[in-house]
């Protein structure tokens, strides 16, 4: 059976990522095209991957070719989905799939009319800390889920610069929180209220974003979630997750370097948790492109669907909303 | 050097508890009397207290007695401080003074005209955790604190009848959360907003109470601290306490009954959580008692005061009436 | 019913540890008389200890007083046993009974010719940790026994002097570690192995003792055991235990003042194991006296018998014995 | 520049493991040609392998190819090495280099005359836990090292057929400890102590094997260091390390699937140790062959030099006639 072909339309950082990832673990399709502006041809050639282009176009117009995977700048995501699905391919497509909920919306319909099929890149929920969060809920160990509790802290702060185009933190950075919380508690968010400060870093405050938030998420099935956010943790990148309910609680701590400990006179030491996201979920974004892979070989129904890219969006913009007016804001009023 | 004498008026579990404690650990100060209208004196004799009474008026009435334990039901605590007070003793007074703050407000006042030493009974500041977390913020190891997280679930629900008379989860429980809020912030609460729900058990809602809730509390200083309670933690008695700021965080596990690890072919086991709440806070309640007993000796400043005693009890009103109308409510709409 | 009246001979940190013990825990019993030439009468009369002397003698001759502890230094034990014993005396023993096993027999066959309890001190074997390792065994949750680890570090070395009279590290020391093996074996030592070296200080060596050691034992039913021994672990006292069998292992870890955790840009820090013995082994103090005077009271076989305080005197001394000729010693060569 | 081309000899699961860490990650260096007589020729082609032999001498004979990689079965390494290094190839070799330390050193003494290089594959010390372990001694943070001690359980035994070839339990499966223990050290072993046990497995000893033993080694520089196995660990693989020194102690605990806690009404539970030895030194074989690669590449010493490969097996058979004749062994008796 011949293998099917892809196409990768964006060979930044994360483009390249899922090149290799596919290429080095996932021989059941070839990835035959890739195309970026600012393309490193040698890198693409020392990969194997055959053709290159500076544009897309020439993928989507391949008829060889089933999906793509779309790893350029956010604001093309929703434009590029469009353009796939109306040339018949099936998509992965990294988060967010657009700020405006609107255009989602638009670009799922096209996705629905078409028929194809669409992932979206909310890599989290393959980590296997969280995956076998998920699974202690899921199969009842810990009975009904009461309440949900994120911490989600990054290393560094982003560029200030990035920060102005980046649609403020809560649709930057907590959106991944918003994912994970409605992947746990398998339902939909009502109302949020987010209190949010700046106390990492003035100029952040300067951009009209925050850097620091606790952000109170409930859902229609009764369950309560609560997520703190910072953009700095001194220690690295804190990605913690609790999920309590009737009968127990299941928790995931971070990862670290090494599973060593020090006892000097002076103290007792420990590994701090993994900086960077790439190392972090380097795992998570192997198996999103398997499970995404897998659907289109199986032809199954994708993991993480349009609906589940749409709905973090309108949770961000609601979060900001309640900010903005110090009160609860119901999704309603959003969406 | 005379011993100073003391009275304890209140002889239930944890009138008998500091009875014990000060006698055990204590040898600077003599029990000279106990008053508890369904004493056990045998008990009392067995520990060496001299003078039982079943009403406190002849401790009050005292000379020798310099100083008393108000350990009898919290509906009392506001009117034997007046008393006390008004006779010129010092006091240790178990939380809450009472759920008026009205009634709180006037006590003081008794005992700042008497010029008397009042310490409340908030226990939980002396646990060998809890003392760990506040050194590391008062070192500056973390830097300045930003997010305080604080885990609190009882292992069980109160019986609903003793319920109908608690004030409620927050004034009944989330009311030491409060107060460790304030220790921890070293500040004072401007704004709170408080989520409940009924997931533990449908008679506590029958009672008009609450069983669950994710309390969010803003800092004159800037710190947002956010509370999540349980009144039924199967795992047993939760109680954790996280610190994050701009060089670090500090955290707070559980203590349990060992350190062992059991590994087998099905799992590897640790022990669960200590349950009952006397045994997890054991040294606390002996280290609040020194705290007391030195004040007394050494003419020191109370550690906790009545103004900590006034404090928590409006923050839970405020959680009360946030809860209520949904909204954020500002503790000068309560105090 | 009247109390049980009982005497302490040896009133140093030990015999007022236990003494302190009785008073606030059990008052099943009564502490009638207390002895030691260098008696600490203030302290007697604080703790309510009625009569106090400088010489034993009084205590073995009161006939009102049915057990003592002996809790004198090391070389008068065993006659201080001959003595209780010959009055008839119940008795608790501070271990070591002796270093010289004959004397120890000969103590033991009076103890049994008068038919009275005697308990050796090893304490360890009811600390919480331990006691739990033990019940895995015993419940079979790992399986029938294969290895012993012990780790069993001290936070400093003694006094050279102390040494010079101690009997060598192996008498001293790893006594305790040799009982617990065998009681966690539940089986007799058959052969010893050790390799012994002096890495910590060059006085100790001067003194013809050893600080670091690693010690091999055979069990007659099969299980091997290996203590690691060091005079001086910068880091604090290191008691760990870890017992692994056909079905899994049981561990225990250390313990430490806090369960903290402090994170910061330069390391992730916990608390360092407690350092002093009094403190790490305090409930197993406690809990070894309350087995004691339960013994006393429902009239049952002591838990740590006159043969337990034999026993790890005999594996020390074919440690000894090892270590000098380098070869595995059967107990058979020193019994 | 012209990328290095290398051989491997041997395709089983190694060699294949081998030749796709390359391939993902090495991309500084070409596999040309593999050989196995039961290759599996769809996988060398899926990976992208030109050439494909069922015998090695056309590899050996390849004038091209600067390395190989030997992965054959073990009685095969000391040939194999003498015909590589006899054609001047540089030589990666899987341990055991041979059984028979005579063969061993022929081996070593043609690659000597040929001034090739050879790495032995003792890929634990890659392994990032043990690495790091490593970095603390060398930076000093335990000061001078006074014990090691090696925990190495297997998962499962092999099937007792293997045994029968396999040298016995020292030379197949301790020899990685000895190697480790030697590495950590940083010295030669002087002397060996070695107590055996049939515990697991009664058709392990009727091959004339056991399955559990307590080893301790002596070494030149004072170190001493123990090591306990087990065939199998109910529980998982189990590879802990710890070193003890003057100034504290650094300790690998083993490595889990993922980092999460269950909490229940019955217990906490965390993963068990990884079950795999591919998994658990996942890195470690990648690590090493990064290793090998970059010496060639830049012209170095070998990390695991021909001398490594063979201290390892004289420890073994030291320990061998030391459990036969019960009584320690000095490596000068077997070398």
């Amino acid at each position: 059976m011949a293998k099917k072909k892809i196409g990768i339309i964006g060979a930044g950082r994360i483009g390249q990522l899922h090149a290799e990832n596919i290429i080095h673990n996932f021989n059941n399709v070839t990835i035959k095209s890739i195309s970026d502006p600012y393309l490193d041809v040698q890198w693409a050639n020392s990969v194997g991957i055959e053709h290159t282009y500076k544009d897309h176009t020439s993928i989507l117009n391949d008829t060889e070719i089933e999906a793509v995977l779309i790893c350029s700048p956010s604001h093309t995501h929703s434009k590029l989905i469009i353009e796939a699905a109306n040339q018949g391919k099936d998509i992965f497509c990294e988060k967010p799939i657009d700020l405006d909920p609107n255009a989602i919306k638009q670009a799922l319909s096209v996705v629905e009319k078409n028929k194809v099929k669409l992932q979206v890149g909310f890599n989290r929920r393959f980590d296997p800390n969280f995956v076998q969060i998920k699974q202690h809920i899921v199969k009842g160990e810990i009975g009904i889920p009461h309440i949900i509790k994120i911490t989600s802290r990054d290393p560094e702060p982003p560029n200030p610069d990035y920060i102005k185009d980046s649609g403020g933190m809560f649709l930057d950075m907590t959106v991944h929180d918003f994912d994970m919380a409605r992947f746990l508690a398998a339902s939909e968010v009502t109302e949020v209220y987010a209190r949010g400060a700046v106390l990492v870093d003035p100029k952040i405050g300067e951009q009209g974003d925050i850097d620091t938030a606790i952000i109170t998420l409930s859902f229609a099935n009764g369950v309560i979630a609560v997520i703190d956010n910072s953009r700095k943790a001194a220690y690295g990148y804190d990605q913690r997750i609790e999920v309590f309910g009737s009968k127990g609680c299941t928790q995931a701590e971070n990862n670290r370097q090494t599973n060593t400990t020090l006892l000097t006179e002076h103290r007792v030491q420990t590994d701090k948790p993994l900086f960077f996201f790439l190392e972090r979920y380097k795992e998570a974004f192997k198996d999103e492109m398997g499970s995404f892979l897998k659907c289109l070989i199986d032809d199954l129904a994708p993991s993480v669907t349009g609906h589940d890219g749409l709905m973090p969006v309108l949770i961000a913009l609601a979060a900001n909303q309640s900010m903005k007016e110090n009160r609860p804001v119901s999704l309603g009023e959003v969406g």
